[in-house]
């Protein structure tokens, strides 16, 4: 198969559509039978019905088969555009083999481009590669020539512009030479140049633009901080404020976070709030849950007056920004029974034959201090439109992320039409979704336009679990939309594990969150500094929540955490193969309880392979076996591993090295891989 | 999860399409936001882009993921209907967990059917589910008991005729009732199905709406006998007419085909006409290729004057039809240099700058004896309505199946033109595609059409190739719309296993092609005598090759292999589970030439179980390892398996048990399997 190659049409761009649609009903409409067939392109989600996700910079691999009846030479574009550009980019495709094609992209403006396939069949190309057959065959050429200049004469009766004038070129050498020079012109790569784009008026086109969101490249990689900030204080009695918040940035930043998330800072419901362990009955002194949003003093858009005033939340942005610290704020779409919504619109919930409004239930629990909405009350409009209004607000203060509390209780196109109008004027805006429910409710929300999505992660203790876990999450269709953001705890959960295994428990998870994935997160202080009380045996609810009290946390305790989260985030930074989710790679270790596994940044350079000791109690040994073919080792030569967190060095050759790690003292081995040592060649009077 | 089970819905019929699409970018728009999702529709052929292919009275099963956000109960529907229906008929879809769920249908006509998912959240079952949690955890009702009530004086205010007569009834009833028994009456499943399509208004719809091409059942079995019908005569001298063709047919009936496939019947080009043995120039004797088509005295709906007249043809085809034989026709759109196309069309044809004609190549092969068609002419569309009549013609006729000489030199628009109105017209018609060419291409024209296909069995000769292409061919995607077609040979193919195996090659290939294929085919008398003279050695092309002289054959020859070849026909009639193609299960078997399989009627009732000697040479034996579960065999109770070729009895017990095969004796066993033997319970006087 020839391999266009016109440097002008590869690179070049057009200021069409690509051209009609493949099976037509009616191809006697058609001034030309389209020849071409183009299916199966890759990626797409579902048919084409939604977006992939990348972020800027990154480049888009496309594939597609493509094909013609009979024998002669097909030529295929990949054609791509952003959606503000009218005119369409292309790259010329190459052929894989067995009608499989490819060609690539590189996305980069934040928003969304479209993409697709157009093919078509090339005759000049078919002549010319007829013809050096007809030429080994030593046949009679005379005629077939004459076919070849004919085709040119004809192009150029069409052409207009510079390219006519190339054509003319052609032609006018054509007349001037004798048989083979006329042979070894239309042969000749001018020639085919001049023609390559000369039967594309009967491209055939793939019947879909295919979408993908481009986000900001923090979309992929990001280290998560949650933290109340009323629990900022010195002393369990006193609320912290965005003040306190600021004083605790060089805290959070030294740890190596680059996302704050503060849970809801609105005003906090008086009637039926809870009080400290989510007693049903609060006191005077109850401070109330944060997502019992609402109070006299205002709603979504207003701030708790306890945590200080707007400009202190500006301020707190600001100074966060200087750290390289963004804030994201909690989008809770709820209501307490006292948000100035009940009241100024009671047909946005749910009203009861007797006369009160329908809290919150899954029966038979009962949540009164909550009020959801109702998304399908007759008022659905005026509703989505202020809650469209909310995320404008905080929009407007500065805040680009959010995280979406219980986004699956709320309906798909809500939140499709929602995120597709803040990210069409905001493309930069992160909607992370806090939906821990059923696989395909988790996918949809990620489909209709959230930008991450929390994991089951917490719930992956054993080998098997996380290998199955991530394996589906890296290798599936799902890694094309769905930004797995691991969390090692909230203050939902606190996972039966964490409870019960002690200091190396949490390194192990801070770990595997921090290199499994690209975009992960803690809540803490409780995790650094491995709060584990639960509130009664076989509870994943902590003991003295922070949901419902303020807490103090002593962050200069010797065994706090801090130090190793700081060193893990600092790995992260400085190794790119950390920075995707894509290279994940599992190597077989002959012990359940180690887990060994590796990732590389999309140009190979750096290679990060990660062990750990899933047990918080034994020493564990192991034969590791690694795919040296896929980390690019060559097996004949040895290769040095090196420790990011012991700084030990380490001389291997072959697939099959020892580990031990000792969950005591580090349950983690996190090594560079330099893939080249010098040898003898390399020594410098070698030659 | 409720299931649905209104009796009247789930098998009732509505006159409207199913409610607005899902994923509309306003849902403003709408009066209720939509909430429940549909994707991954299965079957369902690239997004939904070409149909599926079904027989008359086969059942098809769909699966969808259906969820809405929330907790509340869903209900969905498959809708389909007959493209000439107006109205659709619905199913209830039932959960199969993780958001999973089941409908069948079945086809019961020939043509297109649609069909597509709707599905709704279902409020009044969701409060009837909550009611029964309330009730268990004995909280206080009464309000939620009135919200119940309400539902149903809403939907009475909608609703019309009988259905809001049982609404009306239930009302009445509440109302007389004491508070206990309204409970009872409003979770009882009278107001279950009274209400059960209450918010059938809020229904989101799958985006697609999904087709299956229905055909006859001939399509997905058939036994094809391919004769030239020149050679049909006692002397190779003399010309064979539809006459000896008729005295052909009850040799052809005993051994069991019920297609007879006639290579083109048209008159025979005598410019470049080829001699013997493709010898390109024959002399005056030369009775020329049957696919040189066309002659002063007519060209594709003209019969060759030496086979008869077209009331022969019509007499060959009534007499085939009483002997339960259809005669399928080849349509091979190409000309001779004296077709009448050439000269009263000569714009449908390539002009070369010399005046003459481009005659078929594949350079540097030439092919002068054949002019193709030019389907990219300008006067394209006039070609194409020739050919369309050209098979009108036919039809008319009679015929109704068409064997498609290369279709895929052919634009595939012309095939999904011309097939699909020649099936709409007459849905029972079948088009085999004879495509030998690259997979991808093989596979679009099933998708654009051809009811079978020619495959690569004939050079699929190992155990490892074997199973690796029927494992694709019946259990990839694949198999829902491309019918295999397996020919042990054709006049083109004389593979060489079949040039140097002798009488066992030819038994065994027969019997795989007749119990791996549903439909199959041989090229005969040339089989059944098992002709084995190549042209050359490293050719697959016959010595003294039909295609291009008169032979005669000696059909009374005591080695013949009619009578096995009627026996395998007579158990495939005899058999289901020889008739489909998609319960295809291989079984591992300690012998790389021995190869084993299965197959099972769709009811499970009939189960053949094939055992094949692969070499030609030696007698092997082996352990089979059947996959008792996959057959519905108890693992503590012996079964019968009974030779169906040499009546041979035996009782096996458990998976693994012993087969050995002579080649020389019997390649091939063919067992029924009988699961349930009588045992002492069975006993007259057990009990």
């Amino acid at each position: 198969m020839t391999r266009p190659a016109s440097t002008e049409s590869s690179h070049g761009t057009a200021d069409r559509a690509p051209l009609e649609h493949q099976g037509s009903s009616q191809p006697m409409a058609q001034e030309r039978p389209l020849r071409v067939a183009i299916e199966h392109v890759e990626p797409e989600l579902d048919g084409g019905r939604y977006p992939i996700k990348r972020v800027v910079g990154e480049t888009i691999t496309v594939e597609a088969d493509l094909f013609a009846d009979g024998h002669d030479v097909v030529r295929g574009l990949l054609c791509f555009r952003h959606e503000r550009q009218d005119r369409w980019q292309e790259m010329s495709l190459r052929s894989l083999g067995n009608d499989r094609w490819q060609a690539f992209f590189d996305v980069i403006e934040l928003g969304q481009y479209r993409y697709t396939i157009i093919g078509w069949v090339d005759h000049f190309a078919t002549w010319q590669r007829d013809m050096r057959r007809r030429v080994s065959a030593q046949q009679d050429i005379t005629v077939d020539l004459l076919i070849g200049k004919e085709m040119v004469e004809e192009a150029t009766r069409r052409a207009s512009g510079p390219s006519q004038q190339r054509l003319k070129d052609l032609q006018a050498r054509f007349s001037r030479s004798d048989l083979q020079a006329q042979l070894d012109l239309l042969l000749g790569q001018q020639a085919q140049e001049a023609m390559a784009e000369n039967d594309r008026r009967f491209s055939s086109a793939y019947d879909r633009e295919l979408l993908v969101v481009v986000d900001r490249p923090k979309a992929r990689f990001s280290a998560w901080y949650e933290m109340f900030p009323r629990s900022t204080t010195d002393a369990a009695q006193i609320h912290g404020t965005f003040k306190d918040c600021e004083s605790r940035l060089p805290y959070i930043a030294e740890m190596g976070f680059d996302v704050l998330y503060l849970p809801p800072i609105h005003p906090i419901g008086e009637r039926h709030r809870k009080g400290r362990n989510n007693n049903p009955r609060g006191d005077a002194a109850s401070v109330g849950s944060p997502w019992a949003i609402g109070a006299r003093t205002g709603g979504h858009t207003a701030i708790h007056s306890e945590l200080g005033s707007l400009a202190d939340f500006k301020q707190l942005m600001a100074a966060a920004r200087t750290k390289g610290i963004e804030i994201a704020l909690d989008l809770a779409f709820q209501c307490s029974p006292d948000h100035p919504y009940v009241s100024d619109h009671p047909e946005w919930f749910k009203a009861r034959p007797d006369g009160t409004i329908q809290f919150a239930e899954n029966p038979p629990k009962q949540y009164q201090d909550i009020f959801p909405f109702n998304f399908e009350s007759d008022a659905f409009p005026r509703l989505w439109n202020e809650l469209r209004r909310v995320v404008q607000y905080w929009i407007d203060q500065g805040v680009r992320i959010f995280r979406v509390d219980n986004p699956h209780t709320k309906p798909f196109l809500f939140w499709q039409w929602l995120i597709g109008d803040v990210k069409a004027s905001y493309p930069e805006t992160i909607f992370l979704a806090e939906a821990f429910t059923r696989p395909k409710v988790m996918h949809h929300l990620a489909k209709v336009g959230f930008t991450q999505s929390y994991t089951y992660f917490a719930w992956r203790t054993s080998k098997a679990e996380l290998m199955d876990y991530f394996t589906e999450l890296t290798t599936s269709p799902v890694r094309e939309f769905f930004r797995p953001n691991l969390w090692t705890n909230t203050p939902d959960i606190l996972t039966e594990q964490l409870q019960h295994g002690g200091r190396p428990v949490f390194m192990a998870r801070l770990a595997l969150a921090a290199t499994l994935g690209a975009s992960y997160g803690i809540y803490g202080p409780a995790f650094e500094l491995f709060e584990q009380r639960a509130q009664k045996a076989g509870s994943e609810e902590y003991l003295d929540s922070e949901k419902y009290e303020v807490r103090r946390w002593d962050l200069t305790r010797q065994d706090s955490l801090k130090e190793f989260i700081g060193l893990i985030n600092r790995i992260r930074r400085e190794n790119p193969a950390l920075q995707n989710d894509d290279s994940l790679q599992f190597h077989p270790i002959d012990n359940d309880y180690l887990l060994a596994y590796s990732k590389q940044s999309v140009d190979g350079s750096n290679i990060v392979l990660i062990v750990v000791n899933l047990s918080p109690h034994h020493v564990h040994s192991g034969w590791l076996q690694l795919d040296l073919a896929a980390l690019g080792i060559q097996a004949n030569r040895p290769f040095q591993v090196h420790d990011l967190l012991t700084h030990a060095y380490y001389l291997w050759q072959g697939p099959r090295n020892y580990v031990q790690l000792d969950p005591h003292s580090a349950p983690v081995q996190s090594f560079t891989v330099r893939r080249n040592l010098r040898h003898e060649e390399d020594f410098d009077y070698y030659l």
